[in-house]
């Protein structure tokens, strides 16, 4: 009876908004613009599977991690393709349950991976609310919060690193925070560049570790620099940049004629987990006017740890720090910071141009928290928010015992290796990163030669 | 009596893990890392702030749209600095509250801004999943399903732009988009720049109009190529960029021994939604050897509309496109795709690192899915699986209603400010940008000369 009364009231507020619709072009205006009830049912069914379906089975360990299908195998289960017409809800939600089926998950306790640590329920929570509100962190008037939050967070990193103050801005990507640093940098020593580009200006060279990441060499290709202007060097068993390799270099392109203006030193590195002796490095760079930034994305959560910092001795002297606590700090993918020891403005000066249609001069509070034109970008995620939630919520000391758990469970597995046949490691850990062999049984007699090397290399290939 | 019993068990449980214990450095490595009860609770909790306070109002025009705070109140009334010890969860929940309380409603009625056009429950609905599964779309392996829906979301829209095939990939911004494209442009023309830099190139030249984005600039500073080095080309009354005086300004830089190389058009410009005249660039681009790419980052959602995509007529000429859906297609930012007519591989040659830990060659799958080393980016969000869903609940045609109905919107209120006594049209729209002014009394019988514009321009100042 309800529902058919309720029924008849729809019918007559349809009608008697028909009567009154205003039309243009075939658009009633006047008109709902989507049905919020179910629209508002349809989010909370799909809360209801991602708690039941992700969140809940993240602690679940015999869960797979993946189910995994070829791509070919994979199109095929999945209704991918975009139609004329729209799906109903039943089988939208059966497409979030095959989307979260055949996904990684990222979150289990035994994906492995250099991005992962498991689930923080924190930024979770956190991300959810960002996702909701759908901001974009250019000026205050739009981001109030979230600016004033970005603040609070890099002013807190800028003091981990040991800085009396600085600057800062959260990036889509470590890689693009290195992009960052080293297009500051360029203008620093020559601020021409921002306008009359490099023509005319010396050939400019950098320097990082053979082990550095890859997206130094990208950051000079896009900047126009060119891949061979970066000038790689020499790392040591450890795979530590050797400061007496980096004065060579740096002496060489001098002489060459070249200009070195950049080292990009590592602070736990890709692969090997190696963190550069940046107090060492930090004196060529001072003795030869060089900016020191230190790629930090993965090694830079152990400042946090009063027992692990000692790792980045010495970043109290970088010029600039790149550090990613989405990593192991686990505050979800992106969250990248860019800090800056400058606090002169050298940052917004590098970065602005004054749009005029977003960041007028005359508002009616102080513009200089209309952060967005340090920005190469000009909408901007609120990244911040998701890692100061976790730090409120947990404290430094909740973020301490993450980096004090994960190097611990390193210790752990470094010894597990050693004392099981069949396993060799290849170095003795820094950080988090452990690199060993499997050796097969059959290669396990074999003289450690060109053929039993050779053989190894090809037991994860096949 | 049960939760005594409960907290009995716990106990018990305890005793023996700390019994099982393995201690490495002061950490219980086989302990719960997280409470995970608790912390889905949170999850929970949080999930209905959001549905009561964010989700459910969001249909609610009576609700405000900001509580205005200045930067100096708001500090006192957030609890924003980061302390050792952690907060409750009670704490936590209320932080929650007042950071809804205090963010802008992007999502509201009466919100009216570039990127924003109301609330869309899938896309919503998918960037939760999004948020609880926290994927890095560089490799299959790690992203299979948003790997496979970025394709198929790049494919629908390669084909609404009219190309036969083509390239694409999601960027963290249209700006970022726009770089892409400029940088692609310089690669094909002069492939050594990847590695040698700028240097040994003659002076690379670009074009666009004085209505276009300021990305553009900032895009030839980050490049190197210098904004002095933009050549802005004059535009109509309208806002559209002249062609002939294009082809001046290309003559031009060939006789100063420049090389032009990249134009970028509008199609639809940031202040006055102007459309530059696509077809008779792209001849001058076609006569020159040039690069068109076209930003129609905001303009771009008028394709899916079949009464309205003529305003980009000619597209299908371009080299490549940047097209936001997180603005009138209300995807969430960020949802921005570089589209590229180019489908032998160049996207991937130009900024392919080949990165040995990431895109190994040796996979037991079609390694051509890796499509990360496309990015500048190493982790990359998964931009465009919140668009797919959209696309999938509302199908084509339900978009095309969304770009109608804001569309029809712009026709009535132009209307009515040509109606109501003390507003002035300043040009008739093409696209969803209404420029107008508002007289006050004081000024509405004042003849328009030096004396009325001076004045009236410090209305909205003041």
């Amino acid at each position: 009876m309800e529902e058919e009364e309720e029924a008849k009231m729809n019918n007559q507020q349809e009608k008697s908004q028909k009567k009154n619709a205003i039309l243009v072009d075939g658009v009633i205006l006047n008109g709902p613009v989507a049905d919020s009830k179910s629209g508002e049912k349809f989010v909370e069914e799909v809360n209801k599977i991602i708690m039941e379906e992700v969140v809940k089975k993240a602690s679940d360990a015999t869960e797979k991690v993946c189910e995994w299908q070829s791509p070919e195998q994979l199109r095929t289960l999945l209704d991918l393709e975009l139609k004329d017409t729209g799906e109903s809800h039943p089988k939208l939600l059966q497409l979030c349950q095959d989307v979260i089926q055949f996904s990684v998950k990222t979150y289990h306790p035994r994906f492995f991976n250099q991005l992962y640590a498991g689930i923080d329920y924190y930024s979770l929570a956190a991300r959810f609310i960002t996702e909701a509100l759908n901001p974009s962190v250019y000026t205050y008037e739009i981001s109030p919060v979230f600016l004033l939050v970005e603040e609070a967070v890099l002013k807190k990193m800028i003091e981990y690193i040991g800085w009396e103050g600085g600057d800062g801005i959260f990036n889509p990507g470590g890689s693009v925070s290195n992009m960052y640093a080293m297009n500051l940098a360029r203008y620093k020593y020559f601020p021409d560049i921002k306008e009359k580009g490099l023509s005319g200006i010396p050939q400019l060279v950098l320097f990082t570790s053979e082990e550095c990441h890859y997206s130094v060499k990208k950051a000079a290709s896009f900047l126009g620099i060119g891949t061979q202007n970066v000038y790689f060097v020499k790392s040591d068993d450890r795979g530590k940049m050797i400061p007496e390799e980096l004065e060579k270099q740096v002496q060489h392109a001098r002489n060459e004629g070249s200009a070195p203006f950049f080292v990009s030193a590592t602070a736990g590195t890709t692969v090997l987990g190696a963190f550069d002796p940046l107090n060492e490095i930090a004196d060529i760079c001072e003795k030869h006017n060089l900016w020191l930034h230190v790629d930090a994305s993965w090694g830079g959560s152990a400042l946090l740890s009063r027992r692990h910092r000692k790792l980045l001795h010495g970043i109290h002297r970088a010029t600039s720090v790149a550090w990613n606590p989405h990593k192991m700090l686990m505050a979800g993918i992106q969250c990248c910071a860019l800090l800056v020891k400058d606090s002169s403005g050298l940052l917004k000066r590098c970065y602005s141009a004054n749009a005029s249609y977003l960041f007028q001069q005359d508002k009616f509070y102080d513009i200089s928290y209309d952060t967005g034109d340090k920005s190469i970008q000009c909408s901007r995620r609120a990244d911040a928010f998701k890692f100061w939630m976790t730090w409120k919520a947990l404290g430094t000391t909740g973020l301490e015992k993450r980096v004090n758990r994960a190097l611990a469970l390193v210790r752990y597995l470094v010894d597990e290796i050693k004392k099981r046949e069949g396993f060799q490691l290849l170095l003795e850990p820094e950080y988090a990163n452990i690199c060993f062999w499997y050796i097969p049984p059959s290669l396990r007699k074999m003289e450690k030669g060109h053929e039993f090397w050779e053989k190894l290399s090809c037991v994860f290939a096949r």
